[in-house]
């Protein structure tokens, strides 16, 4: 296959990371790449690091029409309520569309506009989106043509919830998903919490209730749960670059103990290259994944409460390698075409 | 006053942390400091930057004789097991002692050696120790001659459950602490884990079900609500040197919003010049803490559910400040004493 | 005493520094503070850490007359040629002032306005200001009214040095001074490469020959030398929140060993509380310094070049704390006063 | 080609990572690994991220024969001293082998007695053995069978100064070298300066005028010089688990601005294409390297010294990469099979 792929709002770090995989993907012959900021500049002029991989000449978002003419598939990396109306401009032109912002991770348009605090770009075209968590929702993937990509904490909340949830396995009453993230996950854009000196050497927690990732597990969760579940979710802001680690508390409704829990969790994801489940013994650390589209999980009971680990690289994962994941679906490709790099230890 | 002290263990973080504090405290008129390691060497050849500050030349552990004669107070910052035989020696010679390690926080001999696998080394002293949590446990403090310093993560977790157990706010059934610690809580010794760079970039989860701190927290928490608590406490290693932020999670019992919870919070602590609850707006973060004796709480109602984040320093407030304030505490002096510092930022 | 302090921009990391300082300095009575940013808030919103320690309202840089009105002396935490004018109100006013801007370090307004690239904003105040580097240029400072506090970097340059200058122990034709800086250096302003992603896991140079502190370090290495001095000035930025190293190297012109180079270093600064020279089998770490107003200088001789490594914090010896110590030198207090903290370790 | 390889040593970070390159590695067919540690177990135990990348079992020191026997070409990721006599044993079989460790590096018997305070343990072998930088000893690499790899400082100082010396443009009487490495080439094994809580925010020199890296960098500079060069290098630890830059000044006999002496870098790397210099207006960063085995230069002149600054990964570049580099030389390989990696950003 020769796809052309075009990527909207390159320079930020999703933007950047889809970069780095489709340059080296096999099935890739041709990277167009547009952005508000740097136009006209060459990407290895913002990112030196690309160098000799990816010779791209950033256009200007008025250059969209062209950018989408020469691709096969769109990659938007652009920032929630920016991102709906150029999806709209590719589907309109027969184009598939990977959103990798909130627009379209939402079915119900009412909910999106409360939790996000503006109106919908492209209402129309929720009907037709399908939420992109490959090991989840494989089958309503194939054959789409707008894609949401999901969340970077929802991707790690619900590879450890599926199975509990799935299985009817635990009281949905009170599911807590405590999660833990880089300071990549806030994008490269210039606030004051993402500076050096604010975050090094500094833990806090954030958006306690109302971050907009929740209303998005909780409708994916339901979904897999078949009924609605009550999510607390609890990020909080750690001195990495990469990474996610969310650890998940949900009440067992039956007796389990750690082996038989470890055991449903690797019969749940045996065939999924991607899902890793720790062996006996370990326990899932963000370092065995950073760089890689891999999850690991870890499962264990503690006083009737299963106890799950999860860890992914926010920008792989949890982003940039989780879209080409689903470009590989939407184009019959094997799944992990140009997904099988390993990351560097230590 | 004119207290002499004795510090057990002075080359390890606590250790020096005590130094740190003890020097400047205008109470204090001499330390004498002993260690393993090091003996007949300047403590500010181990430590540099005490250069000035403290010249303490260290003793063997054969001299701890000598030690104890010339101190009012002695400070055990030793490991658990090696602790108990020397506070007894301590309290022998009629010397009041503060043990930082493990060894007499927990008042059954058989849980502890449960929990610690090793037999206790001076089961006849437990039942006059105290364990040192001054705004939990003031008035069981003074006069006492052995207080059991409580560890880390059970100084910022029980900070956060008392004014919920207290008050009988929550669901006992399970209550959740999800904790996240700095490095040097790890102290000093060579271990694989401890090394950078095993622990930079990375965050992970570890001990769960099995740390030695949850008979602690779960022991006091009982003592505070009256009643046998449930507790699932789940610690991660962070890659920051010092800090401890725990998230707690415990269903209410009766309906409160966030607000209203805020304000039990501030009125628990009303009188307490080491405890202070974030503003509304805020969220405590590890770095208001660091190097000072404080504890940050915040806490807001999630869904029916009571979710409190607390930090402290896990040298400070989480072992040498805390040591510190029960020795104020004991030879009746304000309880802030030597303990006013503030922390550095950024 | 009871001196009365103003700060204009108290919000930055200098400020607040001067704040930590400044609200435990035993003859500082009062504080008032300005800011062009959160005129009308109390400190203690935008720096929870100093709740409880420093209860400021901040006024708007409109309320500049009522500040100096109520002050003996102001310090000046702002950005470069916004500085001048507003040292030249405080002069106006009979009052002292500090400036921590680099507005008054270069005595040429010519070269001032070249490697700025503005005009100067009070050149006839240039002649009556003085360098604050007080162990070089104590006898100077005293009983002025305008000090040009040191930039971070020539403060560790010039510490280093100073007595191979002094003592014309070096050939001047080429002094290499490589200095690596934390990322506070930069200050609290939203800059890319501030960001926690950018600088966190990465090391670079920057400024190569065009650095503003070059011609600072060359003007007054040349005052200590007695005539002009050759400097390569290399600034590296380094992931860590605060600290300075630098590796001074230059040719000796005469046969010395690094026994007696220790020798020149300690018998120059013996009388220097704030300097210290590493001991025999040591070389300075910045973590011994970090938090303190402190400089350690190691020396030693290789290949018959002297090379002397300084360590200080950028926002104590290099910033806040000097300014602090000038001001003590004023107002003829013990020139340690309020400067003794200890840092912390690790 | 279908290449087996061994590696000794490879519990290490330098074996871990050879095994991360040689694994992806298109013309390496089987990998046997051994360690003197952790015999029996999988590696995929000691090394989660590689599970599904690399299914080795580790054999232990007494299977070396084995190994050897199954081996075309053999790694030794060993500390010093420990090497040699394995080397001979490789070679005695007719083997290749490619040292990592500084055994061969140095070709007089006598320097590395006296540097590294050991007997050498195959002084016969020293006289074949080549120094395996490519980009400057290419030719004299091809065909041999035993190749010692540069060792990381080196391969960052030599290949910024090799234009210069080859070229003659400077002064040999005093290059200074001053570089900044991450923690990770100290190895994993346990040292007190390798704790996170030493390393973390903080920053020193070590080894100033006597680290062992010295008569490499020196030997192989006059090699390159074609006469004696006087070094001065000054190592410093940085907290950052990988990279190293390095700022290299010397005197330049010659008038040249920055501009030209640019274009002579780019004229004396054009054919390489793992070593890049930076173009105007672009000074290096290790995040730019880190995870590739590339090397970027920035070369300026600064008051008739040339300054030029050198970033690698010191696993990479600086030790595993390389040794493949050297491997594909040994066996005719396209020089950059298996090492066309992207780095990560951020």
């Amino acid at each position: 296959m020769a796809l052309r792929v075009g990527i909207v709002g390159v320079t930020g770090y999703v933007g950047e990371e889809l970069v780095r995989i489709l340059c080296h993907h096999p099935e890739v012959s041709e990277i167009t790449a547009a952005s508000k900021d740097f136009a006209g500049t060459a990407l290895d002029r913002v990112y030196p690091h690309l160098r000799g991989h990816a010779e791209i000449e950033i256009m200007g978002m008025e250059d969209l029409g062209e950018l989408i003419g020469r691709s096969d598939v769109v990659f938007l990396a652009l920032p929630h309520r920016v991102s709906a109306p150029v999806a709209q401009q590719v589907i309109e032109k027969g184009k598939k569309v990977i959103d990798l912002a909130a627009d379209f991770r939402l079915p119900e348009q009412k909910v999106y506009e409360e939790w996000y605090q503006v109106e919908h770009g492209a209402p129309a075209l929720l009907k037709e989106a399908v939420y992109g968590l490959p090991e989840l929702f494989r089958e309503e993937i194939k054959g789409k043509r707008l894609v949401a990509n999901p969340g970077c904490y929802p991707t790690s909340a619900l590879l450890a919830l599926a199975p509990l949830l799935k299985k009817r396995l635990v009281d949905r009453s009170s599911v807590i998903i405590d999660s833990k993230s880089g300071v990549s996950g806030a994008g490269r854009s210039l606030k004051l919490g993402s500076l050096f000196a604010e975050c090094n050497e500094n833990m806090k927690a954030y958006g306690l209730g109302t971050h907009r990732h929740t209303p998005e597990i909780t409708h994916y969760a339901g979904v897999l749960a078949g009924e609605a579940v009550d999510i607390i979710f609890t990020p909080h802001l750690m001195p990495v670059s990469r990474g996610i680690i969310s650890t998940v508390y949900a009440k067992l409704s039956s007796n389990l103990d750690s082996c038989s829990l470890r055991q449903i969790y690797q019969d749940f994801y045996a065939d999924e290259e991607f899902v890793h489940v720790a062996l006996e013994g370990e326990m899932p650390e963000t370092k065995w994944v950073v760089g890689t589209n891999r999850c690991f999980l870890g499962a264990v009971v503690n006083r009737e409460m299963a106890v799950v680990v999860s860890v992914i690289d926010n920008l792989v994962k949890g982003a940039a390698g989780q879209a080409v994941q689903n470009m590989n679906l939407l184009f019959e490709l094997p799944e992990n075409t140009g997904l099988q790099q390993l990351g560097l230890y230590p």
